[in-house]
């Protein structure tokens, strides 16, 4: 077996920098738990001179990555860029073309890519590794592949992303706008600067969720589309009703088999304070995950930042290091299925609906006639006055109904004229949970 | 590489047989994720014909585990028997010098002799798996060796005994007696019917700190004694004045580096009830670690039963099936020191005490008197009067102490004649929680 091995880092933002601090640390461990010799070959970025956190050494600085691949002798690369498509997929399919094990914390382009690079990588017989991608520090995909190996996994919930969930815990505690919230996450970092719409919307979680499925039931990545909904509209009314109604807003993931059928969905929830996944606060992940016969098993921890996902990629680098080469979803490609995908117009929920109308004589009436001619029944019902302004904020909670009537009920409220925004609607976590 | 594996399990108790079953159902499985075809090629227990919930076959039953080995050809064996010494100890030997691969559950057989049959294994070059002694399902183990792998860990402390976290959560709820919810977890099968005694005084989590210190901290188990108090003495009144307090009674084993010395502890604790820890109930099984860069990191899930035992076997069987040859502690025997270790007399805390007293002038004025001897500082002081028997119990919490004044303390109050019963100490979690 080889006893020296060469590394190349792609992308050298917060993660590929810290990353590369880490790996020149902790070369003298790795070759203790290894006994392999660790070299960084090659380094490559858009820009070579910009300010970082760590110093890079600039004699190994490659402008192109792909002529990095070229030009050195390498044997494993991490990318760090984070591209869905693009310069993000060439380095990866160069880089396995040309028998390179690869290390990723690129979620979008394994969720999207996923089934194309991974049958590549057995091809070629190189490691394709993407413990970073999910859950930053939590190692859930390393426990779903092997620490739970036989297990038969039905469901998998949680709260997969950290700016999501740190901008509903400040609402919450701070009572602040949305936007303003989000103003501070950037400030703080926990959210991208430029455009945090694939983490606000939901977008960041679904890819997680798909790659989740995947591993755990043992299906080709899911390309369909599913129930997505992020958390922009969300404001500080709804976390007013949720505190005295003793629920809390959270976004989770959550994938299961039902009826034989892989039905993933993003949305926000309305989960009892009591509960564990409600206390899950700030930018922390859970992931939750029923299987047989291990019962229920809780994974925690920090799922964003530089620290976390570095710990993911240098697991997967030991792991490569000391020979383990595997399929990159825990079986050969060929006997992972596609799955059949589940009618998500059957989800049923009670639902939180909120509507904001002119304080008008028979608007109430009107919205709860479109209730029932939906066959929507009501369990509370609360109306808030704001008499300075002459309107009403109605909420209104469901007893348990179909996805499929909720949509064509709303589509039909619509055509109220004293609602004066589009409603808001937040499900109730377990269907109906009073 | 090969590609048949013979496989023998020793012991048919519930996790054994459990496991049988699940090997034979499982079997196409397996051979799907690892290429492997498995064959159940003898089986070990005392009895052959006792009632199991499973069939077994018994043509290839041996009723000498030592025999089996010697007269099969075996490639992995399963050691489920669960002594610490005696025959769980030479089949073990006996395997791994006849170039067996090991998987156990067993923690006493770890935590005393890990370090002896390690190094046999590692000579030997065959695998000494043992995910399923620490955590039952939760992957810990495998999580601190390989997802976490060049993580720094700091501290790691949890809740590993099922059958005393059981007890407690019942005790609270029902304000039944230690010894009937004992019985009632014995009926229920969470605790041994026979002799429960290494449950309940401690000894059980201690074994597993042990092999949770080896490997976060790279040290080898540590012999010396520590710190090991049990539930046994806890009684209702304490969750009562507990509940008052807003404080839940756990036991925790905890373990951290403390000055570069090993800090190892298992005894109950008085957690705030909103905490994380406080909330974990029944059976479950917790586990946190705190360690750089990846945080603070949670698994939680069933700690005991022969459902998630055998997960955790079974994620260490595939490991062997897929050729992950691994040293037992994640690095090699010689490069891993004895740790130092640290003075339990130093360690801090604020204290719950309870004194049962005879209602007699002067009782709490000698109390009080020793405890500012030993310059032990009141917070709260609680006395309840029994008037029909003409007795009270005194509740006292204290400012942060250190363990050997209150060591000696309690012992000169012991001389204190009106006092009725071996006074109940419980340690408040993080040192002073107020």
């Amino acid at each position: 077996m080889k006893k020296i091995y060469n590394v190349a880092i792609v992308g050298l933002g917060q993660i590929g920098s810290y990353l590369y601090k880490e790996i020149l640390t902790k070369r003298k461990e790795i070759q203790k738990k290894t006994g392999k010799i660790i070299n960084i070959v090659a380094i490559s970025a858009k820009n070579k001179n910009k300010k970082r956190k760590f110093k890079i050494n600039k004699n190994i600085f490659f402008s192109d990555p792909l002529k990095l691949i070229s030009e050195k002798k390498i044997d494993i690369i991490f990318e760090c860029i984070g591209l869905s498509d693009g310069i993000s997929k060439k380095v990866v399919e160069k880089a396995i073309a040309n028998r390179i094990h690869v290390i990723t914390p690129n979620k979008a382009l394994i969720a999207k890519h996923g089934e194309h690079l991974s049958n590549m990588a057995l091809k070629k017989k190189v490691n394709l590794e993407f413990e970073a991608s999910v859950g930053g520090g939590i190692p859930i995909l390393r426990t779903i592949k092997e620490g739970l190996a036989t297990n038969k996994i039905n469901k998998i919930y949680g709260i997969l992303n950290g700016t999501c969930n740190y901008i509903l815990t400040e609402m919450e505690k701070t009572g602040d706008s949305f936007k303003s919230v989000l103003k501070k996450a950037q400030d703080h970092g926990y959210a991208e600067p430029g455009n945090p719409k694939l983490d606000l919307n939901g977008y960041d979680t679904l890819a997680k969720v798909k790659i989740l499925s995947a591993l755990a039931f043992n299906k080709k990545i899911s390309t369909s589309n599913c129930l997505m909904e992020g958390i922009e509209n969300i404001e500080s009314k709804d976390f007013d009703m949720a505190d005295q109604l003793n629920l809390r807003i959270k976004l989770l993931g959550i994938t299961e088999i039902v009826n034989n059928r892989l039905f993933e969905r993003v949305h926000p929830c309305l989960v009892k304070k009591n509960t564990y996944i409600a206390n899950v606060s700030g930018v922390m992940n859970a992931v939750i995950l029923e299987g047989m016969p291990v019962g229920e098993t809780v994974l925690q921890g920090e799922g964003a930042g530089p620290g976390p996902t570095s710990s993911a990629l240098m697991s997967d680098f030991l792991s490569i290091l000391r020979g383990n080469i595997k399929f990159p979803f825990g079986l050969p490609n060929n006997a992972r299925e596609s799955a059949r995908i589940y009618d998500d117009k059957n989800y049923e929920n009670s639902l939180y609906l909120r509507f904001e109308v002119n304080d008008k004589p028979g608007v109430l009436s009107q919205i709860t006639k479109h209730l029932a001619k939906y066959k929507i029944s009501i369990q509370r019902l609360i109306q808030i006055p704001d008499n300075t302004k002459k309107k009403a904020s109605i909420i209104i909670i469901t007893h348990s109904v179909k996805e499929n009537n909720s949509n064509k009920c709303l589509r039909s409220i619509n055509s109220i004229k004293n609602i004066i925004k589009k409603p808001v609607l937040i499900r109730l976590f377990n269907g109906n949970i009073y």
